[in-house]
């Protein structure tokens, strides 16, 4: 398990031929990020992570995080030294304004590093995931002086942040929250009510923590329309910036969760606390996407980080242990990996991460240009394809992580059952990817309610039509690429088809889109996933590196010719409409 | 969670309807068997598992087994009374012979009920599990000695059984173990080595256990040729059937597993044990795939165990959890079951589960006509399907047991993740299913290496065959079952033209037939599935019941139309070949 390392040399390969890195690079703002930079980066960060927080994962499972009498959150003391090193070397603050003591690298390379940290411990990494989406909401939404006065602690992770939504009656309906905001008549509000499933919502890790609390406010409207969202401050901070008295905000209790032990998962009580209105009153929910778009694709991650994490350790396991004697090999016995069923679950692993990793990067890479390109024309287009793929990267992600560290205990036998091998540990956390967030179900009609309908159809069909441009690509090259070419042409008409079928019968019937929402996102996620390790394929094909070239060109191949076809697979499900669905 | 009832009605269908046991009610000694009879046995196993076994599994987990430093085993003491309950209802006797105090019930009746001792507590069950396991191996090639001895007891449940085969460097490949057997020059054994992963190895619930150990005689042949198999009891037992002194089998420690916390997993120290060999020196593998054929069927069941008591949890949790309003309804939340993505989770699952047990009670009654038809020709054709059915049931089976229980916490959301909803428990216990009892990988490699070459291929031809014979029946029946046989011919001709590549490639290439045999073996459980589901589809219309029959009828369609089509997503992975799984 100590051997784990981020897979540094991956994420340049994707970043340079299968997002286009060095375009990005150009853009105005990005002139110290070019990809010799970043490479160098991904690899410090690489070192970093594997010797510094690799190590805390399994005691933050073991030991957990404890709450104690007195309110206060312990975690093990191997996470507060780690996170004292995280903050020192500056990696939480890398895709963060310079002018708020950021590093200004673009959101793919934030993205990028984010990966390391989660499968270096996950649990951990919510700490500072948590805090990037408080920031992006001031960044948004924050006054200047608020932004003055939070944002440089939480960017160099001095401070952490957090987000308040959820509560007993209100999960995925947001809308039906309860907590109170009185304004006190000086410009803050006194804000009251439980929240529930807080992440970090309470430890000694920093001085302190700023919480967004989303509430309501006296006469709001019902429902989501009259939703806040507020600064809560674990400490008051005095104009000089100093620290003053403790907020009315406490840790009522931690759950005791399946999976991610070392990550406190807090019942918040906030009794009259003080709260700081961000923008104006009942913009709640517009502040809170923005915390949650970035985040969505944050968790998309989680699901690449775990299945890399366990897929390491499954492939280390396979290779050591012996256990009969494969076909057409002499001796007494052979290195598992050698049995043929073995390995497909390990190459389909390798191929499904290299797929997920490929299509979070290219998600961030279009942020990047939807939020610098200097053409308003292509950052509005980029804009479309970040609605677009955000939640197909959320859930697609987050089931192949599902399916990669379940695959990955598999591959141990009996000891991937016990518990100190640690490989059910990935198993575990990650299992919570799909469900925070907005669920995976959620993700799936947000893609067939909000963002098919972008353009009336229009946006869509010109990113499927997009995606079919590599088809000339394969044409023209190798025939060791025609399998591939004949499969993504294949799977490209069974999308088209199903996509078509959604728009026509989207607007007379959402509770027919709706019942295959999750198998056609399904459909979505492994397209996208061939297509792009395809593009992998063929740029690995022109580098020179025949090594490269054969590799790229082996995992395409096998995610073309054997998981891809289940594309088709799940048409009839995606188009059954709702009538079996409904009729029991 | 107390809630929970295993459905036994929904069982009594599957065995009237689906696998004709009014038929082989009529064999000769099933007579005190009849279909009346074992329906009414059904529904007070049904009582007696909600209220007495169900009640203990969340304890199971919590408390679990401990080893105590003098080597005895500390279970839940809701555990012991359950357990003397149990015997006392005579549970466990009911399919074992009558002369040694068994119920002389039928094994799918013996099966149907170990589905509800699994589904109310799989770490309690698997004590029972393994003691019939041992039940059988001595029924097989026990002494007349030695079944007197052991067997009425081991019967009724008052002592158990256990099986030792895994030793650390010999899990699948059982022929690498090396524990010794030296003979004592008085018939009996001196048995030294250690076993790990043995399940319910140590325990107080009993006067005595049972060990069946397998280990090696002096100048045994190399490999599985050279495994014997023998009796350990923990306590000899004296001429007079006394117990008499502890026998020198100790546990060493237990394993802290991700699941079934309650089932003692021992590593089991062998120091000159007393050994009695059963049948011959050398017969060991023999006697074991006796003991492991009943019991991968039994595993397989676990799945559907644990998806029938995730999914009944993941039900009543959607009917009374209220978020958001729902297409076409008004006021101001609906319970989430309205919701059409949890209510594709929900039918997934009920579905899934309806085939799959299904498979398993069609399995077992195979099994019944294999030992029981008076027709040599008949029994030889069951003992076929029985070989060709059991690993797909054992594979396919757990694998929809860790689909199912997974989708159970999903439809929870954030509830699910934590461990006192109690669903979790679901998803980590039967996790072990898809391992032990061979894992799913080599039961896939057994499928098309032992079972599609009975009789040169003709003998699962021949079966494909009989399951197209629905298709008549389907094409007679009401225009409603259209769809149904559209996609069922359709995967009928994906299987066929997978299992005739597998045919013709497995003589000259058996790496390409092995590399393709998971996926393959999944065409298989769902192209059974889908079939099975139609057969019931087809009786509930016949039977005059309308809301049994709309019933039937749309869980077979849903599973034709929407599920069934990955049938024919996995023929490219079935029928790769091994090149780009060893190309890297």
């Amino acid at each position: 398990m100590s051997d784990f390392r981020p897979p540094a040399s991956e994420t340049a390969f994707i970043l340079e031929h299968v997002v286009g890195y060095r375009d990005l690079a150009e853009l105005p703002g990005f002139e110290h990020a070019d990809l010799d930079t970043v490479v160098e980066l991904l690899d410090e960060a690489a070192d970093f992570m594997s010797k510094v927080v690799a190590p805390t994962n399994r005691v933050g499972d073991t030991e957990g995080a404890r709450r104690n009498p007195d309110g206060t959150v312990t975690l093990p003391d191997a996470f507060r030294k780690a996170y004292d090193a995280y903050v020192d070397g500056g990696w939480g603050s890398l895709p963060f304004p310079e002018e708020f003591e950021g590093g200004g690298f673009p959101s793919v390379v934030g993205l990028a590093l984010q990966e390391m940290v989660q499968s270096s411990n996950m649990a951990f990494a919510l700490c500072p995931l948590l805090t990037q989406g408080a920031i992006d909401a001031l960044l948004h939404y924050g006054s200047d002086d608020q932004k003055a006065t939070y944002l440089p602690k939480m960017v160099t992770g001095e401070w952490t942040g957090t987000m308040h939504l959820t509560e007993p009656q209100a999960g995925s309906d947001v809308g039906a929250l309860t907590t109170k905001a009185v304004p006190n008549g000086d410009g803050t509000y006194s804000i009251t009510g439980q929240k529930i499933f807080i992440t970090w919502g309470e430890h000694e890790l920093t001085d302190n923590i700023v919480h967004l609390v989303l509430a309501r406010t006296p006469g709001a409207p019902a429902g989501t329309r009259g939703i806040s969202c507020f600064i809560v401050p674990k400490y008051l901070v005095n104009e000089d910036g100093s620290l003053g008295e403790r907020n009315g905000t406490t840790c009522l209790s931690i759950e005791h969760k399946l999976g991610i032990h070392g990550s406190p998962t807090c019942v918040m009580q906030h009794d009259g606390a003080t709260g700081y209105l961000i923008g104006e009153e009942n913009q709640g929910m517009r502040i809170m996407f923005v915390m949650m778009n970035v985040a969505r694709l944050s968790v998309g991650m989680q699901g690449v980080a775990l299945a890399e994490r366990a897929y390491q350790q499954a492939l280390s396991y396979a290779k050591e242990r012996r256990q009969g004697l494969a076909v057409g090999q002499t001796g007494t016995d052979s290195p598992i990996i050698d049995h043929p069923d073995v390995r497909r679950m390990l190459m389909t692993q390798r191929a499904s991460i290299a797929a997920i990793r490929s299509m979070m990067l290219l998600n961030a890479s279009q942020m990047d240009i939807a939020s610098h390109h200097p053409d308003p024309e292509t950052r509005q287009r980029a804009s479309e394809i970040v609605g677009l793929l955000t939640p197909i990267c959320k859930s697609f992600g987050t089931d192949i992580g599902n399916e990669v560290t379940s695959s990955a205990i598999q591959v141990h036998g009996g000891m991937g059952y016990i518990e100190e091998t640690g490989v059910a540990q990935h198993f575990r956390d990650v299992r919570i990817a799909a469900i925070y967030e907005g669920t995976n179900g959620i993700q799936a009609a947000d893609l067939v309610g909000r963002k098919l309908g972008v353009r009336d159809g229009a946006s869509v069909m010109e990113y499927i039509a997009h995606m079919r441009g590599i088809l000339g690509e394969l044409t023209a090259a190798d025939d060791d690429f025609a399998t591939i070419s004949a499969e993504l042409g294949k799977q490209f008409d069974a999308l088209e088809s199903a996509t078509t079928w959604m728009l026509r019968t989207g607007i007379a019937d959402p509770q027919a889109v709706l019942s295959g929402s999750s198998p056609y996102l399904r459909m979505w996620g492994l397209v996208l996933g061939g297509w792009l390790l395809a593009k992998g394929a063929i740029a690995a094909a022109d580098s020179g590196d025949e090594s490269l070239a054969k590799e790229k060109l082996v995992i395409a191949r096998f995610y073309a010719e054997q998981i891809l076809p289940q594309v088709s697979g799940l048409s009839g499900a995606a188009t059954a409409g709702s009538r079996d669905l409904f009729a029991l």
